[in-house]
């Protein structure tokens, strides 16, 4: 019989225990930083009804990507992000919610592109949503991303220092209509400026030529990039709330003790439905991981799905991006999380599993990591070479003398260190071990 | 614009905020168990290749349920339970494993039969499975089946108490030889006493007449329903065989400290890959809910992926069937899940957000859960009656005075007293609260 492949699809993510037991740690210091936030974790399907994951304004990109399947008369398919979901929940929940509402989640997500290096098939995504009906303070967009940097200082150990960038929507809209471009030029340039990271200044300034025609606005819109909004100071009322609103902003993020924060206008989010400020979290020392984090706000979240107007302000962090990004760079040292077994009891025969048992229950119900081995015929060597390989730190051992005394035979795997001590005195020993 | 439907596709779960902090807790609680019992958890990809899927023994009807689609020239499919990655990550891993490895999960599955109460297409279970290569003692069988009822009495203020049912695949399969069936006579009551529960004894009866045409054969199969292996002492080597393992195993389990645990030999596990022993946890006070937890010992996990031969015992805790279906039911009080924020701070205007942000920051340092309005302009009233919805327990309401004198008035806001206090006071009083 032909055996089948172990390997699993391109694109998909399974780690080896101690690297699971890194990103499992992660994760939950980070969702520990949320939960003190005040904010509703949220377990929404990973399937959603086609209509509703398709036809998201110029998502085309996108839909060629997603996950998509029939089953009866249903067409559906595998969420790709987190605010789909979200937007239909809220949707449908308006009047069980209390407003502001602060949700987050955190799930794995779905898009079927080319998988490559740090591009996955399957990811995690950790989201953090606030929403307002019909208004909501630029407060909690500061609150949002001062959340975010929280849940990345708490794993600052790992992943270093981080800096945000902020940008703006409304200041390219102002200046759009400054400069007078058509609202297909408009439309083709901020795909344009999305891509400038990629694609790099050359081709970018060709680009931007072949669309304008016109060196002089080609000038303006290229020094954005150098010189910030200061060439566009007392143009356009428009301009000038834009740029007002971003200086403010930046002002509330230092109240809100936001560290390494700056403008930078070419930080747009692509060409997803945000409508206000913008903003994107990198790592100091990992830049070749890209964006850590990003998000914005939006005006309108439940248009689709609802006659309420619910404003609002989200990020998601790249989860997989980032912890499996460092792993498969081999830059995490996982020696902290490879043994996780405090204490490994051996049983010299099977009339002492019993006696071990009871010492295995007693260790557990005091927190403490302990596994018997229970193949108890096997030899004292099979067995202390298996508490060595699992890199339990104390092996306790149970043979007839053992039994007959309900004394324990404490080796420190570490040290050879041998002695005898009650089951009370070994959860003692083993509590500070 | 025609809005979409803001209810999920029939099957699938979600949960209001106190609801979800419900089955969070159960979750955290139940792999906080198994943690402590020496189980890596292990996070497997959700889609696995068609092929890897399908064409298990006898899963006809589970295939038809499934989930599948392709993807380029790749047919994939959901998973449909925890077993399958399982096979395939240990036999693509068994030089980095340390045997006897112990694994637990905790994910989706799915599984597209059609909907009904307590059916759920997407669903979680809980795994845990203990293997090793070429043998494993059956105190491993017993340990499962103790971890389970750990995990299960970890939550037993909300579900009750539980009781475990043992059962034998060898039994059955000696009793058969005993009675010298047919091959097919075998496959076809096998099957049909998996389905003895759902069609009630008297189809049963029949079925069992149309497949045997033999009075006195079927009256022996019915009383093993009746009178358990009695009729069957000293019949063949293989049926005293079973029964002395059986009889031998319940010992066991008393010594693994496991309760209310009982033979019933109709418990068979179905058609799945199980070998040996099998076995069925039930909760005492919550029959509809049917098996909380089963699983059994299966004697080559691998066969399908490696020549090397994994023996092992594994088990699946139904963990939305039991959770959601209490939910379902009504007969969970959320009160405790209601509220989980500590302070609401309400700056009472944008003078003092800085102070309110300085305030939250202390207080979710302690883990104090805590939020603050932040639409600070908006009136006392609205802020008051935001406080109040969340459940805060206390509000603390930052006014001209309070910035002024760094001081902070904590409102109870169940007896309504309200008091002066500083942030390190603050900070006290909540920690208790």
């Amino acid at each position: 019989m032909e055996l089948k492949p172990t390997k699993p699809l391109s694109g998909f993510i399974e780690l080896l225990p101690a690297a699971q037991r890194f990103v499992d740690e992660c994760a939950s210091r980070m969702l520990g930083v949320l939960k003190t936030a005040g904010f509703s974790y949220l377990d929404l399907p990973a399937i959603e009804r086609a209509e509703v994951l398709t036809d998201k304004d110029n998502w085309d990109e996108i839909e060629t990507q997603m996950y998509l399947f029939q089953k009866g008369d249903t067409k559906m398919g595998l969420r790709y992000d987190g605010t789909v979901g979200l937007s239909r929940y809220v949707a449908g929940h308006l009047n069980n919610l209390t407003f502001p509402f602060r949700a987050s989640q955190f799930s794995k997500r779905y898009r079927g592109e080319r998988a490559q290096r740090g591009r996955f098939r399957e990811f995690y995504q950790m989201d953090m949503d606030i929403m307002d009906i019909n208004s909501l303070s630029t407060n909690y967009d500061a609150e949002i991303i001062a959340v975010i940097q929280r849940t990345l200082d708490s794993v600052s150990e790992f992943i270093g220092d981080n800096y945000v960038l902020v940008g703006s929507r409304p200041f390219w809209d102002a200046l759009f209509d400054y400069l007078k471009l058509t609202d297909d030029q408009k439309k083709e340039i901020f795909i344009l400026i999305d891509k400038r990271d990629k694609i790099g200044d050359q081709e970018f300034a060709e680009w931007l030529s072949d669309v304008l025609k016109n060196e002089k606005l080609e000038n303006e819109i290229k020094s954005v990039f150098t010189n910030g909004y200061t060439g566009f100071v007392n143009k356009s009322d428009n301009l000038d709330a834009a740029i007002k609103e971003l200086d403010d902003f930046m002002k509330t993020l230092s109240n809100f003790g936001v560290k390494n924060a700056k403008i930078d206008l070419s930080v747009t989010r692509g060409l997803a439905y945000y409508t206000g400020l913008v903003f994107e979290f990198k790592l100091k020392s990992y830049p070749e991981l890209g964006t850590a984090a990003g998000g914005g706000r939006y005006a309108n979240l439940t248009e689709k799905f609802s006659k309420t107007k619910i404003i609002g302000v989200g990020a998601a962090i790249g989860f997989s991006r980032i912890f499996v990004g460092l792993l498969e760079s081999g830059k995490i040292d996982l020696t902290q999380f490879e043994n996780p077994i405090v204490a490994a009891v051996l049983p010299m025969g099977n009339f002492s599993v019993p006696f071990a048992v009871d010492v295995v229950n007693k260790l557990r119900a005091k927190n403490i990591v302990a596994v018997a081995y229970l193949d108890a015929e096997k030899k004292f060597k099979n067995q202390i070479e298996y508490a060595d390989k699992i890199g339990a730190k104390f092996s306790l051992i149970i043979g007839e003398d053992e039994v007959k005394s309900k004394e324990i035979s404490a080796k420190n795997m570490a040290t050879g260190e041998q002695q005898k001590l009650s089951v009370a005195d070994t959860v003692k020993l083993l509590k500070t071990a």
